[in-house]
């Protein structure tokens, strides 16, 4: 909305306002049971007193266009929708309440909508800092692609042979040995899953995750009705998968090389349990492996790369080291269940960006990816010892976590269970942004997941300092 | 698959043939009940004689690996699979077979696999032909860009706030007053439409649309279990609405300017009775318009313009215009519509490609776009005289068809029911691809969309010529 008001004599600031909102309740843009922002937000957005601001809502409540809901503020009245305009509008709320897809958790929508906001301090971020992308080197590069009016238009089903192609060399090197139709191009690692979910899976259907998972933090297969259960990669792995997985199809999700959000890998003889058990019964394994190139010095291969028998689904990314806003990664994969996919990914989206592809392409060709993930390496291992510190100094009485092997997080655990939703809500007015454990595990209020990726060694202090506050105030006060 | 064969004495080419095919199957690249390429294929992939090959998939019958079905090939054998492999890999057929989301037809799946082949001529394709793109404005464009480390980031779950005021800028001139917040960059109308379906309806929901449409080419709705039912916007409108949507949450979908395939405008009494009877039953409108800007003439303005209830959902594209390898498009609609797609969308996918939306951004505010956009429009409209010249000349005697208002189609309508699959089948056989009618209306076998846009002046004339043949083949054996 355009928040400025005029100051011309004849128009008051009153009647401004009221004109101004009556304008977005006509247009439809705030439906019925839309919650009008704060009345102190709005008196800062249109730069007046919130005694003005009051009074207009006073007279648009009296108008029957809102309406007030105890403690929660105003709302625009249902019943007054048609008293204003001369013909209803479609009840969004209603088919936004019935639709397929799950909304996301509050908390996520909360940190999503806070995100962009340069004023909060992002503790927890998934992604890199401004500062570790390599911002001028992608725009000179820029200047070599070669675009032909061909890469243009609309994508092969697959995505660009020539980006797959780029990815088959690298996954060589991994020990994966794929052929181009063995890859489907996606927009980031999230798409593949929900290309999975749709394309593979039956409703129903069971998917294993770790318990502390990102799955929980996103909602691919709960959406498309899927039952999600946890697992271990313990020695009991089997019995449960064949225990809780009985008589459906399954599928199991896993992380194996810098989990999300624990920063754990798992050991050989884990890989080993969980890839057995998978085999012997018949259970699909997405291996999501886009921290791979964040490892801090070099793991165990992928799990693909010693699977003789076609059942891993391998996921890859350039988001996490390269650039979010690229949107390119892929699936290796059988072909049969690449072109099932591909076809799922052409009814959807039709393909991936050709300027993103060709971008992605470039990079891992020329040599520069692989040199920038070298300095990333390094740049991201000195911000986990700086942390570490950071966190010993402030946190180190509360709360305890294992040194990261790579990626960006920290899996810090405090000694008592105060990261509920008031903790977090706390932080959030405070303009501190968490990633509290129980995204990633329903019930776990023990947890945060600390990203030493995104803020700066100024915020991190000050961040720290204020969280440092706030774990003070709950164990002071544990009934918060 | 690696093709080229080695020439080293002892290894026969035979052996080194079942040698591949076998390494396909043992890595799980061909699964069971894979169809492998024709004979003939293999033979001129591998660079041999037939019979090479023959003997080839021979052994591979006799060691189980492949088996015959009557009359269409080998396949991977499904019971030698266990034979051949320590662990049996997951049954993916049956994954793919039992899935959420619909194969896309079979006549669709052809065409999608065989636009990428150069030596298709391509007389249905629904996008510009590469000589239509701006490819070097695009390229050049590259060099101002300027991408700063923030934009490369995750974006906004609306999308990047830049690209959202060019857009709204441009709706300004067609009339359409919207907000940032009342815009959600999505990546190409098909994923918008794709949103809107697990975002707003309910499963069992009904979705009306015109009988010959985009919607029974690709599967958003149905694949989430909606209910197509066809309408037409004449004057029994309401009534088929009421009576069809009774009791159900209903959503109406149309093209009203040069709808796909038919090419067809609607008129000012269609356009005013579809909005009535939706708004009398709240039923929610999705204006797909997409075309717009290669309208011959100024037409109507969009309905999306005089929509006074915030009914209509409203979708744009730079891809029918600038390019499709962009992947972006919008969503015009109330913001708590938008707020809710977009949180879908940030769960579908993060985002659409940063570097794809500052393009885009660029071109819209430097005006790179409008210039390109009158000169596409002279440029096509070229094409369509020259491509009615040619089909009056090859087809006049058995089709007819109106003259194009503007965008890429000619709805050809043939005087006997000859567009049937194995029409279309041989039109493929002879390199020549079409779109067939009854892939946007099932029961069609009158019509096949004719694309001005992509195929060349020499290509028309060869595709049409063949064309041609075929009709004539048709009509002369009507059981074929």
């Amino acid at each position: 909305m355009d928040w400025k008001l005029s100051s011309r004599p004849h128009h008051t600031l009153q009647a401004q306002i009221v004109a101004r909102i009556t304008e977005r309740i006509e247009h439809g843009d705030w439906a019925a049971g839309t919650r009008l922002p704060a009345q102190r937000e709005l008196a800062m957005r249109f730069g007046v007193n919130r005694s003005t601001v009051q009074a207009a809502l006073d007279e648009l409540k009296a108008d029957g266009l809102l309406e007030t809901r105890q403690g929660s503020g105003a709302y625009v009245s249902g019943s007054a929708w048609n008293a204003l305009l001369a013909r209803s509008q479609p009840n969004w709320q209603r088919h936004i309440r019935a639709s397929v897809h799950r909304p996301n958790r509050h908390t996520i929508r909360l940190i999503n909508e806070s995100e962009p906001d340069p004023s909060f301090i992002r503790l927890g971020t998934g992604e890199l800092s401004p500062e570790l992308l390599p911002a001028e080197q992608l725009q000179r590069s820029l200047h070599d692609l070669k675009l032909d009016a061909r890469t243009l238009g609309y994508s092969e089903p697959l995505g660009s042979l020539r980006l797959r192609s780029a990815v088959r060399t690298r996954l060589e090197g991994l020990g994966i040995h794929a052929q181009p139709d063995n890859i489907c191009i996606v927009s980031g690692a999230l798409q593949a899953l929900q290309l999975i979910s749709v394309g593979l899976l039956e409703d129903g259907s069971t998917v294993f995750h770790e318990s502390a998972s990102y799955l929980n933090s996103v909602h691919p297969f709960q959406s498309a009705g899927m039952r999600m259960l946890t697992f271990r990669p313990g020695s009991d792995v089997q019995e449960r998968l064949a225990r809780a997985g009985r008589g459906r199809q399954s599928l199991l999700y896993a992380v194996p090389a810098l989990n999300n959000p624990t920063g754990r890998s798992w050991n050989e003889k884990e890989r080993k349990t969980v890839y057995d058990a998978c085999s012997d019964l018949r259970i699909p394994i997405v291996e999501d492996d886009v921290y791979r190139d964040l490892l801090f010095a070099p793991g165990l291969p992928p799990i693909k790369a010693s699977d003789s028998s076609g059942q891993v689904l391998y996921l890859g990314s350039l988001s996490k080291s390269l650039s979010p806003g690229l949107r390119i990664g892929w699936i290796v994969a059988p072909s049969p269940v690449i072109a099932r996919l591909a076809d799922v990914k052409m009814q959807t989206d039709y393909g991936s960006s050709a300027f993103s592809q060709e971008i992605a392409a470039h990079w891992l060709e020329s040599g520069l990816y692989a040199h920038h993930a070298e300095q990333l390496r390094s740049k991201l291992q000195a911000r986990a010892s700086f942390a570490e510190q950071a966190l010993h100094d402030r946190l180190g009485e509360f709360a305890d976590w294992q040194t990261p092997e790579g990626g960006f997080y920290i899996w810090l655990r405090f000694l008592h269970p105060i990261v509920n939703k008031g903790f977090f809500r706390r932080l959030l007015d405070r303009k501190v942004l968490i990633n509290p454990g129980y995204i990633y595990a329903p019930d776990d209020l023990h947890h945060i997941r600390f990203s030493c990726a995104y803020a700066s060694q100024e915020e991190m202090i000050s961040g720290l300092d204020i969280l440092r506050e706030e774990v003070i105030r709950s164990l002071s006060n544990p009934n918060r």
